[in-house]
């Protein structure tokens, strides 16, 4: 079953290589269109999951991610307008030069092959995902969790009326561990595989997994208010980052204060988050200036909260707000405050993350932000794609050459 | 053992990356000058060697791959010498652009960390992979065969006392199998594992690897003479690409002849490829035309004869042509020969492997043909690295954003 899944979209892959924009886009405007036509069918769908969501006792947050309404249902429909409005990054010329003896040499952006997506309890995943593949001439094979079985079936089934290239956007009836394992292990037929959840989802496929796997893990984010810090700036990029949206990668998790400037920052800060119920937990230099707060301990700095929950270190230097982001951090986004420059250059080459930022909210790490225009998630990988993944990122390329007989000497 | 090793290189990683271009390429012109005034030692370690295999009965193969003299020597030291000269890839901005809300973005290449490398009987790799990746400021743990162990030690020795940062390349003193099990479950120090040397070893380090793989797979290369093809060229491109070196993975393993051609081309082609003792294999149609050849059977089309052997198949089209190859090719280097543009541009475009040809010999698939300088192998992959793989291909990116307090509404 697996194998038939897989040699459909091997065969489909190389028709959707050769689709020009034009039809890509014809498509995706066809599989929008689908959706708001079938929403009555999906929500009917999403109701049945719902049922069982609430019978298993699954959490409010969980309830959430799976419950889909006519709001959302629009947002999917949208999502997929705006992928039609982007320009195809598949046939763009990446370089090209002519060497000595007259050969011509291209790189050129090409399609991944077939992609892979494991994902969770988001319904809307099947069609984010699925489009943002189909547009860089990807096929897809999709396995979602078995709380979303239904919504995503019947989604799944409104895209492939719409006119795709048959079997490019496949999704996988099954929904058991043993299915993961599968997919994991059909390097035959999977170019690269996505999983898009929990680091328990995102651990098991790195350990089962033949082909590349790319890694969408925590963000254990930093903001360091250097000691040449606007002030009132630090407050504003600190509130922000921690509570505009607290339950995402790209959210504040640890501050580090410069000394020279924390007996006067860190009270400003500290009365900024608390309006905003912030609970704050300190190093001992943090607690002799904010005196109420509770200790931090080794495993806070290590702590992705997504809450309302900062962790607050005071550094004695640049050098030490460096090590810290190094060590405890996951290498996502991390920012700092200063108004000096050279020590701004410094942080940003020094700290080894996808994303660092000089006097912007950590928050602004994001696709659609960086223009990108989508974004298939935020790599924490180094390899072929780091930070926020938008279409460029789900491309390969080829060398294409040419000459006029050239032999080798 | 090895996570001391794993930890010493990720400290010496932050120092290497930080190193300016004139600090990495002092210390490699110090590593040529060291591998030089070594190369007594180096020698006789690799005499040691040698007698171990000629006692093991080792193929003639296997021997000249681990054979080290002073001419041997001296072009490992000119290597680490043209690697110096070569411009530095980290720190390049890759892209650059504004947002309408004064975020200012650059991509900038960065380099990817620690690496390891796992490789077979060839001590040169050493000295090779281990400069490639000193000068994209990665830090590099080498695991090499147990034949060459001695050469490896010395030529490591040379390497570490030419004043590069302490642990920057590092090699284990274990050869067993163990070893690359554990180096494949270092996913907390290696960002990255490059196996250079047989199936056998890949699939070994794929199996077990969490982290990314860069693989080097076999060539089952093609070359197709179309109906508009110059016969003259036709010729010399095949003898050429599987002639001139044919141990190696860029060589011809499959000839394509379009039917309407193939009564005048191959016998012209037989003829020259009978003058370098090439032995071939025919399809029906091929056998009908040379009659004297063997059949070849259904493995020919997949197998990588590394050999002068060559396998023919004669086709009815351009689409047949580029089935046979999508379906039998291992992805690596396809070259049309034709005077039909619109027909080489469909092949260019059609063929899913890392490089494809216009009228130029498949052996033009290597890093220094392409003008990269250097090469760290040919890349099967599609995620990250295709084809020819030189120092661009061992950075990473990370993105610099400098904004004035922007914060996410």
């Amino acid at each position: 079953m697996m194998k038939s899944l897989g040699e459909a979209a091997l065969a489909a892959q190389p028709v959707l290589a050769a689709a020009s924009r034009e039809q890509k886009d014809k498509a995706l405007l066809a599989a929008a269109a689908a959706l708001r036509g079938n929403v009555d069918g999906i929500l009917a769908a999403n109701a049945i999951d719902m049922q069982a969501a609430e019978q298993k006792n699954l959490s409010a947050a969980m309830l959430d991610r799976l419950r889909l309404d006519v709001a959302r249902v629009e947002a999917m429909a949208r999502g997929l307008e705006d992928i039609a409005r982007l320009p195809d990054p598949v046939g763009r010329v990446l370089a090209e030069w002519d060497r000595p003896n007259g050969l011509r040499i291209s790189r050129v952006a090409v399609p991944l092959g077939v992609i892979g997506i494991i994902y969770e309890s988001r319904p809307n995943v099947t069609a984010d995902a699925a489009v943002l593949c189909f547009k860089t001439g990807n096929a897809t094979i999709l396995r979602g969790g078995s709380e979303a079985i239904h919504s995503n079936v019947a989604i799944a089934k409104a895209l492939a009326r719409a006119g795709a290239p048959e079997y490019a956007i496949q999704l996988i009836p099954f929904t058991d561990r043993e299915s993961v394992a599968v997919m994991a292990g059909m390097d035959q037929w999977l170019d690269l595989i996505i999983p898009r959840g929990g680091k328990g989802l995102i651990e098991t496929v790195v350990s089962l997994a033949r082909m590349p796997v790319i890694k969408h893990y925590d963000g254990i984010c930093h903001l360091y208010v250097d000691r040449a810090a606007n002030l009132d700036m630090a407050v504003d990029l600190t509130v922000n980052a921690k509570t505009q949206k607290c339950g995402v990668c790209n959210a504040l998790e640890t501050l580090l204060v410069h000394q020279d400037i924390a007996a006067e920052a860190l009270p400003k800060i500290a009365a900024a988050l608390r309006e905003k119920n912030v609970e704050l937990r300190g190093c001992g230099k943090t607690r002799a200036i904010l005196t109420e707060i509770a200790a931090a301990t080794e495993d806070d700095w290590s702590t992705e909260y997504l809450d309302l929950i900062l962790s607050i270190k005071v550094v004695g230097s640049l050098d030490e707000a460096v090590d810290h982001i190094n060590t405890y951090g996951s290498h996502h986004t991390d920012t700092i405050v200063t108004a000096d420059t050279p020590a701004a250059e410094r942080f940003l080459r020094e700290v080894d993350s996808a994303c660092v930022f000089h006097n912007v909210s950590n928050r602004f790490a994001d696709g659609g932000e960086f223009g990108f225009g989508a974004e298939i998630g935020i790599s924490t990988d180094k390899l072929h794609a780091r930070g926020p993944m938008g279409l460029r990122e789900l491309t390969s390329y080829q060398y294409r050459v040419r000459g006029n007989g050239q032999i080798r000497g």
